[in-house]
């Protein structure tokens, strides 16, 4: 089997990325989402980030069970060589779905990073399976990706933490809790660093449904919020101390919330009258039927 | 003594508007900084805002007169008599400057609309007074100013309530407390609103100082944000039930830390550099002459 560095993707799946504190007892919009997708296939529910494996586990299991799913299979690593055993990667192998739960994003890239278990993810994704993930499960999806950093504060330059992801999207960077934990700071100091990312900030029980890493729609009850420092005229980040408060002119924030679209390569947001009326849509990605429609949430309103 | 609506300004003076919580033991910069604009003059602090006025005001006494101020003098409000009587308007007539302390922002302006203490505020200012106010001090300053509204989560469109303020400052709208408490979501509310409102989120420890109405310096431990919401290509705000999170596509966001200069009028940050060059002067407000450079801080590094 080729290493997904090396393999080219055939049609790459879909990414449904969560803020956090998803509902599990009232609508369970999202999770409800995700077994649409996942649909008669079987979904791993992987709980590598957390320190209660088995409690964080059955949770997810009543849950999907309850919303149809019938092979919900867990995936537990505490060590690396859980990671590598070829047992689990047969768990993987004929998955249609991954979920990463919450817990600690460096527990899980510490422990399947350059393992056979990050191998088989990858090809499951390039196959056209769907990765779920939330909290650190979110954050892990970015090439570099949060890892500590105060909130409810504004950002100090030498204060953000980052650490290389597992980089199933790329050119983005992902935070979670968002307006919860007060994380706007941290999100402007992540993209100042390097505006070629796109920030995207989840609040809680709020997901991004990215398709084929082109689009994505908003799903929940939160904000999405997308910096944008494309335009960026002035930064102090690399001329101030350390302990600086971060100066940054001209930044683009889009603010979304459930049924917005933002096209990822246009970096725009398409809202509903564009995408009624074919605006902007001639130089966007495509937007494919959804195979389960009666599983997509109608906007309010 | 015409009123302050039918009197045509002068020379309008300063502002110093403060995020709350500003230091007063250690360096206590913002102190400092008002302490230097009143100079010889007297200062009035007045504690209208506050449940607890005298001990709001023998805190701020002492530290003014340790800073070297003779005239600090009370007004303390409990009735709109208060604000009509005589005497209290004999303390601000011969004032340089007026400090509000913080509480209410609605105590503020119910116990002082259309009274006699307002137009003596309004004169002051008119005739180049300095009024400083910080936390419900600051936000009263606006014409419109937020009064309630969850901070640390995203915003909901019914969710901002409003009020008349004094007026200060006109085409502004400013939040204090504001990474603190997580209130990026209720000004980019008020800003999707009207957006010939610019929004000043100012972080605690943090204030601006507001040079004739035309553009203000950052001061303090924290960031000052400024949202300006006059390329916004969508709102749903006037389209979506009242608890639907709000959308809000291409807003513009400055960051701006110590030291950093916006001009007003041109919507527009002047860094370091652009000062040095002269780079958008000549379109700008012309910066005068601080009066007491000394009390002026430095930037960092």
């Amino acid at each position: 089997m080729p290493s997904h560095k090396q393999r080219k993707a055939d049609k790459v799946g879909t990414l449904i990325i969560i803020g956090g504190h998803e509902d599990r007892e009232g609508k369970r919009e999202i999770l409800k989402e995700v077994a649409g997708r996942v649909g008669k296939g079987k979904l791993v529910v992987t709980t590598v980030a957390s320190e209660e494996p088995e409690e964080s586990f059955e949770d997810y299991r009543k849950i999907f069970q309850d919303l149809g799913l019938k092979g919900v299979t867990h995936l537990n690593v505490n060590q690396r060589a859980d990671a590598d055993s070829e047992e689990n990667g047969k768990l993987l192998q004929d998955a249609r779905g991954l979920f990463f739960t919450g817990g600690d994003q460096l527990r899980i890239t510490s422990l399947i990073g350059e393992t056979h278990m990050e191998t088989h993810i990858h090809n499951l994704f390039e196959s056209g399976g769907v990765i779920c993930g939330t909290s650190a499960g979110a954050s892990v999806m970015c090439e570099t990706m949060m890892i500590e950093s105060e909130g409810g504060e504004s950002h100090r330059i030498g204060r953000l933490r980052m650490a290389p992801g597992l980089g199933l999207i790329r050119d983005v960077v992902i935070d979670q809790h968002f307006a919860e934990r007060g994380r706007m700071g941290r999100l402007l100091g992540a993209v100042a660093q390097n505006p070629r990312v796109l920030g995207i900030g989840l609040d809680e029980d709020t997901a991004i449904v990215v398709e084929e890493l082109c689009y994505f729609t908003v799903l929940g009850e939160g904000a999405v919020y997308v910096v944008d420092g494309s335009c960026i005229t002035h930064s102090n980040i690399a001329e101030e101390a350390e302990d600086h408060i971060l100066s940054l002119y001209d930044v683009k924030l889009h603010v979304l919330s459930e049924g917005d679209t933002f096209d990822l390569k246009e970096r725009r947001p398409l809202n509903a009258h564009q995408q009624d009326a074919g605006t902007n849509l001639e130089n966007s990605a495509t937007i494919p039927e959804i195979e389960n429609p009666q599983e997509t949430p109608a906007t309010d309103g």
